[in-house]
């Protein structure tokens, strides 16, 4: 196995990740997240009824998962499918730590 | 808008809400977690490895329902607690409420 | 309302459950899901795609997800309530074991 | 291994599946959740605290999951990872169609 440059220290990648091509739109959905984030805590702080709370936490927890959905499509689209081109062994370890993320998000 | 009396028209209701007491824990986590989406705002935007922000996404996930967990507590051992006390429709139109919104959780 | 007995060892009611009165709709929604588990099962056997697994096993988990909210429901109009009314005391102490599992629900 | 034909017909594998070769336990495991799920309609029949079923429910949820996760690395580990081999094309198509199952499972 003849793995030149990229010396995969750790999850280490040289390239640029899976996001990369659509940074400036997720950096949109973060800022959006963001802004509903500070919205609940001043629903919280204007006393608002709790259950309009809830259905906010609810939307914002939607809203995250759907941004990791997206990061994992790109995830697998670049990281992953340039690691099983490169080698079986490269490709395994991408796929295993990918499954482990994937298991963190069902779980979360 | 005067809210009198707050003649508990749709969900109102006229008392402090279920969190009230826990009002600044609140708050305090509240900006734990924005401080966390800008933090993630951040990885995107410095490059940092897919894996590493789907770990972070998910860390969030968790914080915002381990808040909605608190809410619903305190929602239920005042406002729903004090509506069944109050009467038997009163209980159960504040019971539909909580469920409808515990079920947005459960699914989010 | 008399009840005599019951000195509420435990998490344990003398009452009818929350669930009672739709009993037979819910034992026949486990059993459709039952059928759905065996025809995962069932697929797995024949070799049927992975993603066509993995779509049946999303529904099971969202019929599951169903019926575990509307225990929820029933719970707090029926075990939830009578406690709240029978004390104070009564009252938080179901509406804290409620939210646990609540808690275990959203986790899950 | 002689993959002669695959003629890749919509979301068609003409080797063996991701789970294949753990096919034996992914069947014990599903009888276990079928023996879980039947064990909750006994409960409901039996009249049991509503909180137990839930926290049984819970339970199975979590052991569903752990299975699709299971089934989604397996996955990734073979049919995707072939596919990324085989061509850029099949790679994307594999790796829309992979996201678009951890979508569900996510929202689930």
């Amino acid at each position: 196995m003849t793995e030149t440059t990229a010396p995969a220290v750790g999850h280490q990648h040289d390239g640029p990740h899976g996001y990369a091509s659509d940074k400036g739109a997720y950096l949109k959905r973060m800022r959006r997240i963001e802004g509903q984030v500070r919205g609940i805590a001043r629903m919280i702080d204007e006393d608002v009824y709790c259950i309009d709370i809830l259905t906010q936490v609810s939307a914002v927890t939607k809203a995250l998962q759907a941004v990791s959905i997206g990061l994992v499509e790109d995830h697998l689209g670049h990281c992953v499918v340039d690691a099983a081109r490169a080698s079986e062994a490269e490709g395994a370890a991408k796929v295993k730590e990918a499954a482990d993320a994937i298991g963190r998000l069902v779980r979360s």
